[in-house]
């Protein structure tokens, strides 16, 4: 259960950074839903690095396979394997990294903890292996399309380092514009600048990334313990250098009163309950209210860098590591698009969870 | 499996607020420990409400029984079953709250997606389901008392509403010296008076716990789903209110540069590694580094108020509604004892699991 | 995982034969379901023992209690528990079970398993345990009624000894009218003489039952390794002294040729497959037909006798043994409730483990 | 769930009959276990078809790569992908079964659930996914001889249609060097005549498979529902064509009586218990004794043959089938090497469970 996540829509990923191949398999599929690798390959092409100087110049083509699962163009409810074959295996030196722990990386817990590590590009702790996640996402978009059209997952981000954006100047339509993914043109135009001057020095940053999922209907949730935020959080928690996760207010609830955090509630010409506001971002007591569901996390700053930090080798020995080659400057951007479709595989789990035990659409009505 | 977490010891709770009781079913318990109901009798006090005035006044012995799993004093190996009866059922009048929905409580979407709910106290939803988690969490205790001796969970708080800890003011020795279990002598005194008036408004306010583990092991974690951090952002984000979670820098390390990130390494005299900083709350790549391990969550004030709200009834007409009756100005408090046992449940669960991947310990060595 | 069983309808029983009780907390329950205790009640008192000179004289209430999960009569959606508390813990001395190992009992396997085990009456190991899956398979049945009107369960035994039921003189009406559950009336007379005598003697003696399901839906069962099959063998091979498990044919659909094992297909008036015959016990690829399920199992004679057998002691020293006071000459009879029971239970799930992949019914038409 | 076994070796199967690849994607690989693909390869190459006249002609390579988890030849502890590529996908007409169900087989039941299926070779029905099984079974094979030396698997046929081997006869020397891996040469010849008699007739016959396993510690088993039998009985259960699974003496249990079925103790040279018979298969409340654990299981004849069958159409009308080419006369030959594999695959999952709950090695000593 290492590797997987998802209560009935389960992804299990596989794979290391510079091994032949990755991906995922992908069991409790529903049956009928229309599928094809473009599909998929749509989103693999917006994570993908390389495509700008903001990015690691790491060049993959990310081809996405569908090996399983699938019949003239459907699923069969069948598990589907999407593999993804790792080309860019470049013959690089890893000699250094294979005896030095690099600060702030995973390198030395994975030592520690199996006493054997694959040191090719991170190995299995490498971000290469959000492709995989980034596959699995696309295959649960197009079952959510299926089974529940309008619903509208995008994530953007909201923060680099010090810079955040204004809420004010939020667009929906400018984040597909801009390198960063991020829905303020100003905050656009200024991290530009600040990421290239970073970049140069050799240094990252990290970032926030918000992830807002539109009409999705109310009653997903299976509290306690598989509550829709908690699996949202621990969908984000498990994407690398993800070190906060939010639901709605997040860290700030905490800031609030009773009086201010109350969102309160009207009827909806559509029958539906309105919301005042949404401090709850769309979930209360593990279950989501029909509003927008809005989960953020911080990314911190990629651990490869050119400064030289102290650290020591297998044998104990005092060292010097400096990471050069190609890295992010700040990995949150690619961060986005995982993070979407984590959002994407959980919130499609909790519909099928949620009619294994309920039914079709929520249960009780109002009105 | 939606009541129930951890991997190997699996805890599953169960039971209404105002049913006649309430417990937990504790699986993969390791067989040998010493165990009496005194035991976890301890934990459940601290969490116990109506202690002091910032608590709610619900009197509840909370008794804990164990139904199963032990024979003179040790635990077999068997399913562990704590059970915690009702006593305070008051005769009360649910009849206002089970025709309106509260603003910011599970109300309205226990009813969205179960079409029936128990509305005493808050059914399922209430905080008293976490009474179940202190009794599970006062068991872990034991068997990582008997496991990794050496090993240690404390839980505090270190913001309540707008008033953050001062950390140059932390003390261990304080927590247990006032009722909000802050290490921060001078906040536990502004604090008082900040939140009587507060209760005396009726109003409420959110807070920040953090749970530090000293003296786990390095190697705890399996990547990529079950990572330590993952497990952690689960447990803590499943606690009633809450709203984020962070690991170490959490939501901050965004704001940071890779060099101010990376915690540097050294070689400690007594052969493990050190770092000259804890950014990473004790975890890289998913896995305990055998620093401390660092988690914090914040908790929204309790939508329990006694200023009106608006809201709708079942038959979806406008209403208000005030919550009279005991409730928390600050339900944070009452989260301390809760994030620490969530803290002992997967620390154990995560030491259970490396001994059957791994075996006993970390599998690699440095120096 | 250790105590559970089901994906969604998920079971985990608890408790000893002579702790101060025993249950099972029942998670997946559907919401809506009418539920009051007597109508567990009626399930467990057929499985009581006591009822005739047959089985056991140990005299239990076995009375079971709703703790949780049910408000007004329906069930919530959150976990029920059901305890029945042990009330018939006689004082017995258990010094002589406790230091010696029977032949053919679990007493050894538990001490050298988990070096603790609780000796009285077998603890965890009892049959007593059965009683809680009783009680969840009652649940699991109401919950069929309001999902599956029409399905019906049914067990009974078709073995004992040496003694087998003549299957032309199968009738349904007779199996309420013996003390063996058993649809020959012949065999009912017979086995009466047979077992008395074998009591008399204090020895014990073997069975089969099967238990077929009528009124299933085609469709239900997850290939590959949530097959139905899969399931209801795992199901019924964890009860207590069950060493086989057969579906349809069974052991003996290794004597028949192709040609004679295939059940013929044509189509019925209402428009559904007809099979000519039912070697398949109603799954073919693990998977429902629509035709009745037949699943059958063996059930081992009792270790408990009171001829003398030779085993060795804790310290390794040999010794003898003779198992004096209550035993029930032939478990199977009591096994027939339980298979029952479990029967009840895997079909729910598999019809809630089915809606949540493919939605309600089978999603293919015929014709 | 639905694709997966296994609580911590787990394994995951994918692919179809005629579809690119096949594969097992396998989690929880205990790190340093040495593995290279050839290691793999001996034991699929025994499963493999067309060896000889008595199993289907399909020529496949059925070569397995390692796409992840292994590093210079050793586990590292994160997931093992082992794919086999489809090479034989004879470009067959498919249209008469796609419209037809066979008696007998997967063909109407897939269709009925999910309402689309691969029809090429059996799509995911088809014995081909065992391939995958038997893979993971090599891997489970070779973490067993690092964690359990001395521990051997052994499968072998004992029945063929209504020929069963003379126990008298046995000879484990025997079973590799007949195609019918069994252990009684006389059978071996008798049943080459009976076979080849069939398969000129086109028709199939069933068969009995009984896999044993020597020099397994006492103590494996999670009682109560992951029982070492529980689990063993699932794991057979879900391969193709299986229709009952027995432990030790299995069905005929039903037939003893107290006295016959207890396997009396004594002391061994050694230090350990001895018994005096292995009625129980080496397994006493579903732990393992130290015995030998012996399963069996039945395989139903292929629903494949010449004779022609009254079935169906999609659209509801009446029909005749004949299945033309290529198929196994007797599928419980290719069932031998599966059934060890998946013996392989509990017995090494059980070893790690126990080792997670208890530690190394059984906890409890006897003298």
């Amino acid at each position: 259960m290492m590797n997987s996540f998802g209560h009935i829509f389960r992804v299990t990923t596989w794979g290391e950074s510079h091994g032949p191949a990755l991906g995922a398999t992908v069991d409790g599929v529903p049956p009928g839903v229309a599928l094809e690798a473009s599909m998929l390959q749509h989103w693999l092409d917006r994570r993908k690095p390389g495509q700008n100087k903001f990015t690691t110049q790491r060049r993959e083509a990310d081809e996405v396979r569908i090996l399983s699962g699938v019949y003239e163009g459907q699923t069969t409810g069948t598990p589907v394997q999407l593999m993804i074959e790792n080309t860019d295996q470049r013959s690089k030196d890893y000699s250094e990294i294979a005896e030095k722990f690099r600060p702030g990386h995973a390198d030395i817990t994975y030592w520690q903890k199996y006493g054997i590590r694959d040191p090719r590009g991170g190995g299995r702790s490498s971000a290469r292996e959000t492709a995989a996640r980034v596959a699995a996402g696309g295959l649960a978009r197009e079952a959510l399309a299926a089974l529940a059209p309008g619903l509208d997952i995008k994530g953007y981000m909201t923060r680099m380092g010090v810079h955040e954006i204004d809420r004010e100047k939020f667009d929906w339509d400018q984040i597909e514009q801009n390198p960063f993914w991020t829905p303020d043109a100003t905050a656009a135009e200024d991290w530009a600048v600040y990421l290239d001057d970073l970049r140069k020095q050799g240094s990252s940053v990290g970032a926030v990334v918000e992830v807002v999922v539109r009409g999705a209907p109310a009653g997903l949730g299976a509290p306690i313990y598989a509550k829709l935020d908690t699996d949202l959080a621990a969908a984000m928690m498990s994407i690398n250098a993800v070190k906060g996760v939010e639901i709605g207010e997040g860290m700030r609830a905490a800031e609030l009163t009773g009086e201010e955090n109350a969102d309160e509630i009207s009827m909806g010409n559509d029958g539906k309950p309105v919301f005042s506001s949404n401090h709850a971002g769309g979930i209360l007591g593990g279950i989501s209210t029909g509003q927008d569901i809005v989960v953020r996390f911080s990314v911190k700053p990629t651990s490869s860098i050119l400064t030289p930090r102290k650290t020591i080798t297998k044998s104990g020995e005092p060292a010097e590591i400096v990471t050069k080659g190609r890295h992010d400057p700040c990995v949150g951007i690619r961060a986005v698009p995982v993070g979407e479709a984590m959002a994407a595989c959980v919130i499609l789990d909790h519909l099928l969870l949620h009619r294994a035990q309920v039914g079709n659409g929520p249960r009780g009505t109002i009105g």
